[in-house]
């Protein structure tokens, strides 16, 4: 594949950033410690800033109090990171075969944009819509009257069940499946009876979801991912889950049924939110922590313990399961003394 | 797709209840805050009474003692969170392809019942066996000489591995890997020494896995899932892992190898069972908890720490890391305290 | 398919041991336990001594020390677990089609050698390179200019992006996703802008991969797999992780991006490695731990709470939140019984 290239001037103007320098011809985008010298690299985070003088960068993106620093050219932006992210997508090179494949399965009554690029042994089943300009990966699945939106892009392996509807400009990752039933079942005596899953999926525009990540159909209404929502890989969505506009999970979360996510929430790796619950927009949940109450006021929060070496651990463990007792014991402790002192 | 209509009578005697008041025509199920006027809904828990007055609901699933509080007509019945359950079921509806697509690929020595809908590009390998009614979905694949009993529905991109035996009346959703080869190795100096994995897995019947649920066969003998077992999304199930009927496993957990859980037991979600142990029937772990030897009361269990700000968990997190020291300072607390008392 | 058999005498050969007994024909691997008259079985952990004596098996694979004390054959050898990981290599038998099918779906610009097997359904992309041996499972899909080495092995369902290289005699499970885009985006007013994920993913040689599991491609650089790496079921690996030589991690554990996890380390299953971190050489974690800082000495570590009923559990839980209090009470303690003591 042909390599892009852009000048040095053509991205100050993309990001509306001020060319310090020389112009040159720009092929491509690294660190600062990797950039060739015909790459463009950026300084976002002052704990780098000491490979900015030794970089081969031609071109870095800089703040406008560091623009000064750069070895070569910079461009003088207000946000390098923001301007580093707009800039990456200039150097995106994947080779997609255009139009539909003739070993891709459409059933007759589906609709699909002309415009749409559909790979090789994706199916779309009967009643489904496939948008302007959307990318249905290879061996992947849009189910019976699901809808994809405009320009959205879904890689291989992406399953996306029976009803359910993606907005624009999405992107679902490989192995994510969106719309299988929600878990749900009435207890009786000969075992579980399984409640029908009516409800459906419905995923808002510039949604991305990661690979392998799962979010289920609702069980009477539907669950609802909001506009912007950002979903790493091998997350699980229950059903009913609400989640709002413009909110971050990283992977390996669980989110359980019903509850309501507010929006521009962050939530860290491995952490999981049990069911029913509300949480404030603008809430934080850092790494493996288990939110079992819903959260009102917008922050930080955490649980668990902190690492450290196995043996020491193992003693403060057994402790912990005598916490309560130890609490007890201060108490007294601290009766006794009270009673010693007014002796004394 | 029409929908399909009942009439309230006929639910009624379908969930073995008394219908109270008029017969009418219902076109759907709906919560009593979403239900329309041909609409039935249900009450089952007493959080939602207040919703029970203004409920547009034509007929509401009661307990006998609340029938006559429905605001329209009544169905009264024992349980109504089972008869909304079952009418639940009336109310899927799935397009479903009928027969077997030209666009799936069946080894000719593959035996796959007339009765069976094979979806496009579903993939059914030599010598493998699909039953009566059962639904492979599109993409799906089920290697060679695996068993799919009768009734047993593989949602879309399912992996079935080969000499893997799924039961009857199962429901496998997308993504989901069952007969995967389990995690064996056998230390050696030049590294890690595959074993292979010999064994299968034997999934019982009315067993329902979730999206992106894998099960390893053995490494000797065979994983087993139990008849009416219920795995959601997302649950890792190791080599020679042994489950018991009915019980149900929440999205995210993990079971280690050779671990035998007993029957009707509810693990709660992403919490992991460790490796060669022996959990009794009845069990009950809550979310996020690691059990790490074997429960032989039955029970409700728990591990980890609850959820609270940031700032006060790094604080108390610090502590935990002295917790065994603080006992220790206790002891010498009491010690002294005693030792105080005696001389005054 | 017939069953493969072997001397007793030639297994003794393989493993570099020796037959102490008569030759005889074995026609399978069993433990001491469910070994019949014609199978190989091996006694590794003293834990199941009490079964060797009433073991069926005709031949056992002991410690010479052990050699002795066999029912019937036995093969003395140094390590009877590795002798039991190489011989059970023998006994697998899949059902493998040979030959490229007619049913795949394979790019004009791809090059696929002649010795390897592709699957129905399976889709190889422009430019993508398939090596001597290699196979491709059912419906797996091979991205554009992705590369497998010889000798390796993609189960059905596989997603593989492009660009994305993978060493010889690998083996991934069904379900997993390697290449798609790592989780960066920049924060803005109008919300989170992609970062582009323009590195690669670079698996080296004899490294497994487990069922749904997903390795994401590097943002600026690639995310990086050591030879001889053993991952299992469901891990995500973030952008820019680096795994080094012969490391172990277990199901269900997410390593965030930019972390470098040194050689020979074990993750135990559900562990969490926060990003940008440092973890030595021989570093072991147990279940499910939160490394959350770099770990420069090898040893075992861990975090979280042990199991215990539910209701104490809460009682204790409650105390963990107030910790630091319980610290400064005693902190207080201490000086009034010191004070106290001096009066006395």
């Amino acid at each position: 594949m042909p390599v892009s290239t852009y000048s040095a001037a053509y991205l100050a103007d993309f990001v509306q950033g001020e060319l310090l320098g020389d112009d040159c011809t720009i092929s491509g985008i690294a660190s600062l410690k990797n950039a060739s010298g015909s790459q463009i690299s950026f300084l976002s985070n002052s704990r780098y800033q000491s490979e900015l003088e030794s970089s081969k960068a031609a071109v870095v993106l800089l703040k406008p109090e560091m623009a000064s620093s750069a070895p070569r050219a910079a461009i003088s932006v207000n946000d390098p990171y923001l301007a580093y992210a707009q800039i990456s997508q200039l150097f995106v090179s994947v080779l997609l075969d255009e139009g539909i494949s003739k070993a891709a399965e459409i059933a007759p009554t589906a609709t699909v944009s002309s415009s749409a690029r559909i790979a090789a042994g994706a199916v779309i089943e009967a009643g489904a819509t496939v948008g302007a300009h959307a990318v249905i990966g290879a061996n992947s699945v849009v189910g019976s009257n699901a809808s994809i939106g405009d320009y959205t892009q879904l890689a291989a392996n992406v399953s996306i069940g029976y009803n359910i509807r993606v907005g624009e400009r999405c992107i679902i990752h490989s192995g994510a499946v969106i719309g299988a039933d929600g878990f749900g079942f009435a207890p009786s005596r000969e075992g579980w009876h399984k409640i029908a899953q009516l409800g459906s999926v419905v995923i808002g525009d510039d949604v991305e979801i990661g690979a392998c990540t799962t979010i289920d159909r609702g069980a009477l209404e539907d669950t609802q991912i909001g506009n912007g929502v950002k979903l790493d890989n091998q997350i699980q969505i229950a059903h009913n889950v609400v989640i709002g506009e413009h909110t971050a999970i990283a992977g390996g979360c669980a989110i359980a049924g019903s509850t309501r996510i507010g929006k521009r929430c962050t939530i860290a790796g491995m952490s999981g939110i049990t069911g029913h619950l509300e949480i404030a927009d603008g809430t934080h949940v850092t790494a493996m922590s288990l939110v079992s109450r819903s959260i009102k006021e917008p922050g930080a929060y955490s649980s668990g313990t902190a690492i450290e070496p196995h043996n020491s651990w193992k003693r403060n463990a057994v402790r912990f399961r005598r916490l309560d007792e130890m609490h007890k014991r201060i108490l007294e402790l601290e009766e006794l003394v009270k009673k010693l002192a007014a002796k004394g």
